[in-house]
């Protein structure tokens, strides 16, 4: 099997001499007679230039890179593509395609996270802890007991909320544990907590084990801050049994740019339902950011053709789930973070307001 | 203590208005009246604006963030300044200012690496196995002896060089250890080997604690692939008592784009210095890659103001020698991959034209 890459240069470039630049520089670095006694050894690694189309506005090249040269990771991938090409000009990384088995399988997905909270076909409805500091234990009780008998079915970190002394993470998480115990006594719903996970490579780990032992059903990991091979690792570990969320954090630093970097596709996508997310967090384009519908799109197919739950996120509010809906289908989280914690008549009623909608869309509770 | 973080908007941003959004939305995440029982707790994290610049071509905007909200890691940081917000539009970090004690300390640095080679002042040399795939563990050794015979005093693996079961890391270490232990007991030199670590993020620590044990003497981290948590990790970890250095595959991606990302002087700078890293490479810009001068000098301040060793790359041949030394004195790691191992006359031949240039400008080998 091997691994297919598409380049998009402006008019301006060579595509077809900078293809070919990649194919060889990003796979043995060098070519001369100088190494003419390995050539036979040299040319199984070399990737090759499938082909390049020039279109109005730009060119795409797609190049095909052997699966030997990496390590069926996602960060030894990301070097092998991109690693030093990426500070040789203007070149865009916009569509990889990899063979099945690559990287690591998401544990839970959307089967899986539905399995967990027993709901088989709604689109579920998840809420941010908000304001993101300045909270203590008891304060995130408080909100999820509110949230949590209205209907909530998942709840989350701010992306921003570390593992602070004023709030530690498992004061937080056994805070709310008990109200998530609560709640599944009295109404059997199982609401998911996805605790943000920090720290250092090697304590982040220690420490999402200790959130599973006591009690965490969820994960939240900011992938593109804390590395692709942390999510790898977490996602392989059988100890980690509970859906790893990942979250966008960041990656605006790698796709934002028209000419540079990778798609958001590429990255909150394809990459991210390679490297064991079982669920992702992205800016849905109706929102609050400015976000291409394109791209989005090609977002949930990249997650979903893995079976891993796409999660719109920013801005999304009550009156736009028809349109998501229409767009995407039921396999979906609805995540909410002002749009439920600041509604106008407090947070339950921002909860509901969700439902409502999704009861005129046909989904019962 | 606090945290400043200086964000450059093109002309047509109102940059005030955006500071203002991100000294919110980066901290509190929300602030309206529903809150406002909260607002002495939620008041201690909220970011300033210290000032806002209007230049010809863009505006600069300062912002400060209470480092009470991080964690005192580099991912935590990210996520704080600009995890989000990266994702809102055009906007670009072009400074970092932390507190002196934020972050990971190098262990070794400049005198920590000169210690080990025992060279205490002149420029150092550093080649690059090639072709980067395709050789085998005995293949490494013979170039190795080569270079090392011709005077060498470091060389590391290419960066896409990983665990690949035809050439084992360990296997390339052992090989490449005999000939550093020949060089040391009949010349009394001690090269360093920088020997690439990868894999998911446990998996990585655990190979790079194994390399250490079996004499690996220098380690090479892709910082951005695999994360900045994984080599804060490895730098605080007593067991890694060898220098870190950190390559910077993939920094075009977050750097390259004019108008959204980061500066490179921040990434390969600032960040790399406060995470650990014992020596940086980054793209000269004499060299191969289009890379701004401007950016570089920030780089090797960002660097030396940590005692981190600036490792200029790409492109680097005998020829420019005359140059790096006049822009940035002796305290540099001179990197040259094609630059010594296609030399025309052999990578002995090489390594022998960078000390020609050394002596020419008065440093003895």
């Amino acid at each position: 099997m091997s691994i297919e890459v598409d380049y998009r240069f402006p008019p301006n470039i060579d595509a077809e001499r900078q293809a070919n630049v990649i194919a060889i520089g990003q796979t043995a670095g060098t070519w001369n007679e100088w190494f003419s006694h390995r050539d036979a050894s040299l040319k199984s690694h070399l990737a090759e230039v499938l082909k390049v189309e020039t279109q109005e506005d730009c060119s795409i090249a797609t190049v095909r890179f052997p699966e030997a040269n990496v390590e069926g990771d996602i960060a030894s991938l990301l070097t092998m593509i991109f690693g030093k090409y990426s500070m040789a000009g203007a070149a865009k990384v916009v569509a990889v395609r990899l063979p099945e088995g690559y990287g690591t399988r998401p544990k839970f997905g959307i089967e899986g996270i539905r399995a967990r909270v027993a709901v088989p076909k709604r689109p579920l409805v998840m809420a941010i802890f908000k304001p993101a500091l300045g909270l203590t234990a008891a304060d995130h009780a408080t909100i999820l007991a509110e949230v949590a008998d209205a209907g909530l079915d998942l709840i989350k970190d701010d992306e921003i909320l570390g593992d602070l002394p004023e709030v530690p993470t498992l004061e937080r998480l056994a805070a709310c544990r008990e109200v998530i115990e609560r709640v599944r006594d009295s109404s059997g719903r199982n609401l998911l907590y996805a605790v943000n996970v920090t720290g250092a490579a090697d304590r982040l780990h220690e420490k999402a084990r200790q959130l599973v032992k006591a009690g965490a059903n969820a994960l939240l990991l900011n992938v593109l801050a804390y590395g692709f091979s942390v999510i790898e690792a977490l996602a392989r570990d059988p100890e980690i049994n509970v859906p790893i969320f990942a979250h966008p954090a960041l990656a605006g630093a790698m796709c934002a740019s028209p000419d540079t970097g990778f798609a958001y596709s590429v990255i909150l996508g394809t990459l991210m339902a390679h490297a064991g997310a079982d669920a992702v967090l992205y800016p849905a384009h109706y929102g609050s950011l400015p976000f291409d519908a394109t791209e989005e799109r090609k977002i949930v197919e990249n997650l979903r053709s893995r079976r891993v739950f796409p999660v719109p996120s920013a801005g999304i509010i009550p009156s736009i789930v028809p349109r998501v809906l229409e767009d995407f289908g039921s396999d979906i989280i609805l995540n909410a973070g002002t749009g439920i914690m600041d509604a106008p008549h407090g947070p339950a009623a921002g909860v509901s307001a969700f439902f409502e909608a999704l009861e005129e869309a046909g989904f019962r509770r």
